[in-house]
């Protein structure tokens, strides 16, 4: 299974935390943990993983794999910049958005208009024309962010068969 | 003078009117009309443009010119998919986004991203942990539209001086 | 019609000599010159449309308009570095090569790859196993590399009728 | 250490055999593979990888990792099309070429103008102005071939120091 953690790639320390718990909750269900391969929160979710065993691929926009944070075990180098966006939403069944600005919220848009399931911690509320529009899904802790990630994903597993 | 209009390759008769007047407006004023290429808004505006006298760019997903919509007179062919929404909003100067759904969305977020100015006619509302960001300039009709487009980008030019 | 000039970023002022004839001799055909928008043979190739008084298309790798070169009429502001290669060769129906180095010879490929027709000056020769593969149409000067472009897409528009 | 083996997607069962041993021989030295995880040469050199324990990046140009071939462990799904080759060739540390068309040009190209090293098995001979550019490190086969990769990266590394 492979699951994006989408944020900011500068964070609060309390964003970090709970993306540092996300990496390890995805690891412990040998999850692949898809990011954007920098800082901030995509670095905390590696992090998260890596202590507790898990894999991590960061796609990262620039030209080298030297900009990639530490806990990454594969890097995808793209050299194309925010275009890269869309391929860490396309290389993942299930995202996990955690706060986050415009450049996540740029990935949010790309999954919903996927078909890709996206679960949210304390990120984006969108509303179209006065009314709430409710394709994120929403968790209170890390642990339900990721139990509704897997759950969506293998939902989707299901309705394909 | 370079704006994009952006918004659904399918879209309803009101929005299909609205597209096609911002298209009238930007040429009225020789802004070149920046877009996506396909049907729905942005075959909207460019007609609207085309009508009025004005020149038109169409930035295709799509590995053909074929794609483009019959008022596209620069056919971008990127090859590249929804990537290319980078692309559209980069080129221009400020963006004007009618109705739209996701896709309209993340160009909306890499506007915000990259500091150039949105417009919005009937278009997304967005809000974080309960508040309301306001960064979507918000416009009622096509001719104020494309007036708070070319003011945002004539300050902008006199910020740089 | 839409021709990509294609050739090194720096070049030899024999290469800028030949790329600024072939904005000439394209310009005077009402062709739409395509290009990767920045220095040397492109530079050199929209100088010589727009003196003859034809338009430009510069599609730059980079975040920012202000990396096309002073002639480029439309910029095209990908943001996907040269990635950007394919979308020079995508948006033209027929290449002309000039010199160039890897970024050149990664153009060139392409084109061939999407069967677009490539005319070359002075530029790569490619063989494979010991045989030479005689995909690029060569042509002896600047004229003569326009003509059979232009000669190339006619047959093609000929072929797919 | 990454090494990317590019090769066309169909392919010859002596280019097949050829690209499975490097397979092989990149799994033995715990090597991963990068490709573009199609068919032909790219099939063939992960299963290679796979049957000796090695790990494989597919890096594929469509919308959906059901692209990839049954040998991929990480399949990168762009949706850039044939841009992604840019990807595959800046993810590894050196490029190893096994037969291939004017896609495996596109690719030997980009590499060597990112200055990482090539090595062609029964690949592309480049010349400009009539004399060999003698860039592609030759290999006469699939040992000697990942022998040089492997080599390469390392005179690269210590060079950085």
């Amino acid at each position: 299974m492979f699951v994006a953690v989408v944020g900011g790639a500068q964070c609060s320390r309390d964003e970090a935390k709970l993306a540092e718990a996300v990496g390890v909750e995805l690891a412990k269900r040998k999850v692949t943990l898809i990011c954007g391969g920098l800082g901030g929160v995509m670095a905390a979710a590696c992090k998260g993983a890596r202590s507790a065993g898990g894999k991590t691929v960061g796609i990262v926009p620039g030209n080298t794999r030297d900009e990639a944070n530490p806990y990454v075990d594969i890097p995808i180098v793209t050299g194309i910049g925010e275009a890269r966006n869309v391929i860490v939403v396309n290389t993942a069944q299930a995202v996990i958005a955690i706060g986050g600005k415009f450049g996540t919220l740029s990935e949010i848009a790309y999954a919903l208009r996927s078909k890709i399931p996206v679960v949210g911690l304390n990120t984006w509320t969108l509303s179209k024309n006065g009314r709430l529009v409710k394709s994120i899904i929403t968790a209170q802790n890390p642990k339900e962010a990721v139990e509704k990630a897997v759950a969506a994903i293998k939902g989707a597993e299901e309705a394909a068969k």
